[in-house]
């Protein structure tokens, strides 16, 4: 290419000024805010922002080795493209072991896999809603979702939780108010296990009452739970599809979590109709085989099972630290949940306090969170925050609490 | 999770039936045929069917080495998300060597790194199209961009491409007629060099010509190019966004044809606005950052150059084989085009060959190929065939066109 043949015909197009570019966009695009990505650096800041795992968590060592198997066993398969489904093997790995459903009888079949757990959710979303729609969310709830599902147009209904999950009345109430206003809701988001923001767990009741409620009236649960896995105290409860049976609901989840993020990749499962009518959706030529064959063979190598056990017990030792240290130093002046897995804390302040003076003097002190508001549709929840201990170093997290601490009695 | 509490509450959701996914499913999802991944398989048959890389041809042991060399340097980041734009190191990489544009002073801030170009390609449209929009697409073009299209309601106007690129005289009239009825075209979808399926490239003539057209109507040029660098004979063309001088052109392309499929990285190049606007339409959480890591240490190795001599001199032996036995077996039964590089041959029969009785004579002699009318939205083209060679082997190229000319032969 030469220099002289651009600028020769450059003339033709400088009629195109910045402003044409507003008048291109798509009303969806016009719709939706820039993604959360970039928060404001604070020099010297402790951030609890950031719902990554712990970066020197990852098993770059015997990651490095499933790559090594994979490219001496498969390497054209690996480096081919994997269709709208995505690698054979690994959907059976994840129906038969990763994400089994006790009895549902399910196999590869019934997954689809795909770019990490939030592609599954818009993927979900494109199969199911039209602009205009309305879904019934938990409030609440994992920003990047309602982010994606109002850039789509979709009416979001939320309902609140409590500590045991989406309250059933008060479900129940928004499903009869919106049924009274002739508008049917399509789906009802939900993320029963270890919940973003909240860390809370849905009780076996609770599900079982989602589900009776979500089936009498006809609207499709979607159960996202990429934090299940990572329990480090009391004992797993069965997932929405198990206890459905299968039956009108469909999930989602990732390795993000429990592998790594980067490697951007995750799954819906399902029944077949609707795994097959999600995979239909998807118009990027399917996940990488090649990370899909690296957790594939990562998985048959035993690598999963012992780095599950370290990280779960670094989670523990992380969350200890972020709970001893609010009790140590914010005590009683605010109240917050107790997970038993996941990344997150979820801290409530009395209302008499100011969620931008806090915000103000937490920056002042050297500390970051998300605000309660980033998770909800209403403005509802400015006096809680979410507080991550999954990325930060135990020393760090409870520093960084300290400084909440010192935030807080400025301001309250 | 224990199988009696599965059973126990399964009937709560038993009266949700398999008609119950048709009445829940989106518009888009109604109005989209399955994906083209599960081409009928025919025993025995030569497939002439997949765009795939040559499966020898990826550089796997450079990969591998590229690997170690992401995860000893820098496997924290590798395994962490990247964001809506994607890794900057391999951004600037894009923009400075890999899809240099000369001229434009671009750096990795004109670039946003994609799920392979079908994601960018899908990216673009959700950021410029809405439901009922027009798109002018040459005609024929690949399939995969026509049925993203399609999935979003938008309205494809055809105009044809003869051996120089689309013609510009048939543009005019689409764009007055659209004008006539009140329909502003939003983008003009294009394959300049190396077309799918026709393999031909435009001219520069015809490039200059079509950027002011476009100018002139105030269309957006969407430039699709991931064939470009296979190139095995004649000389480059500056790309349309550089004789535009970066404006009223949005273009994408990705290493699946110059490195491998299976890593799932492309890109989004152009105006700065352009691109973000782009990368605010993202939902996936960005692409992996763990392959794009390994891509850029694999061209930071040295490991790219011979890689690309490689391959383009095996794609020319490819094509001579596949030019060479036209000649030999179809001789003057047929005319196709001769490119200069990429994966395909257009191949077109005479008018009174009936392409449904050539495809089933051309399934008893054992090859297949993808018919014309898959790559047009009018049902035009039905006595063209795309014949890829990337794919097989030079032997069983020439024996698949041998087996085609028979196939003709019996229908002629």
């Amino acid at each position: 290419m030469s220099d002289r043949s651009a600028t020769s015909s450059r003339a033709s197009g400088s009629s195109w000024s910045a402003d044409d570019l507003g008048a291109l966009l798509s009303a969806r695009s016009r719709a939706v805010s820039t993604g959360a990505w970039t928060s404001p650096a604070v020099p010297g800041a402790i951030s609890l922002v950031v719902g990554s795992p712990d970066p020197t968590s990852a098993a770059a060592a015997e990651i490095l080795e499933a790559t090594r198997i994979v490219l001496a066993r498969e390497a054209a398969e690996a480096l081919d493209y994997g269709g709208n489904y995505g690698h054979p093997g690994l959907r059976e790995l994840v129906a038969s072991r990763i994400d089994h459903q006790p009895g549902l009888g399910y196999t590869g079949a019934n997954v689809e896999l795909t770019n990490g757990g939030a592609q599954g959710l818009e993927n979900i979303f494109t199969t199911f809603l039209d602009p205009g729609d309305t879904v019934v969310a938990e409030s609440p709830v994992w920003g990047g979702a309602l982010r994606t599902l109002r850039s789509m147009q979709i009416k979001v209904e939320p309902v609140p939780l409590d500590e045991g999950g989406i309250i059933i009345a008060e479900l129940e109430d928004t499903l009869g108010r919106l049924a009274a206003e002739g508008r049917r809701p399509k789906l009802i988001y939900t993320i029963p296990t270890f919940q973003n923001p909240m860390g809370i767990s849905a009780t076996l009741d609770r599900r079982k009452q989602l589900i009776e409620v979500a089936a009498r009236h006809r609207v499709l649960l979607l159960e996202d739970d990429p934090y299940g896995e990572v329990r480090f105290a009391g004992s797993p409860l069965p997932s929405l599809l198990t206890l459905a049976g299968g039956e009108g609901v469909v999930r989602c989840s990732s390795f993000s979590k429990i592998i790594a993020t980067g490697l951007r990749v995750g799954w819906v499962i399902g029944r077949k109709d609707f795994v097959d009518a999600c995979a239909k959706m998807r118009f990027d030529n399917g996940t990488s085989q090649f990370t899909s064959r690296i957790i594939n063979a990562y998985i048959e190598a035993g690598f999963h099972e012992p780095h599950m056990d370290r990280i779960c017990r670094a989670y523990r030792a992380k969350y200890d630290a972020m709970h001893s240290a609010l009790e140590e130093s914010v005590g009683n002046r605010a109240t917050w949940t107790r997970p038993e897995g996941g990344f997150f804390i979820w801290l409530t302040l009395p209302d008499r306090i100011d969620p931008a003076a806090l915000a103000r003097a937490a920056d002042e002190e050297g500390v970051q969170y998300v605000p309660g508001r980033s998770f909800t549709v209403d403005g509802s929840c400015g006096n809680s925050i979410r507080l991550a201990y999954s990325f930060e170093t135990e020393e760090r997290i409870a520093e960084a609490v300290r400084r909440l601490a010192r935030a807080i009695d400025r301001v309250s």
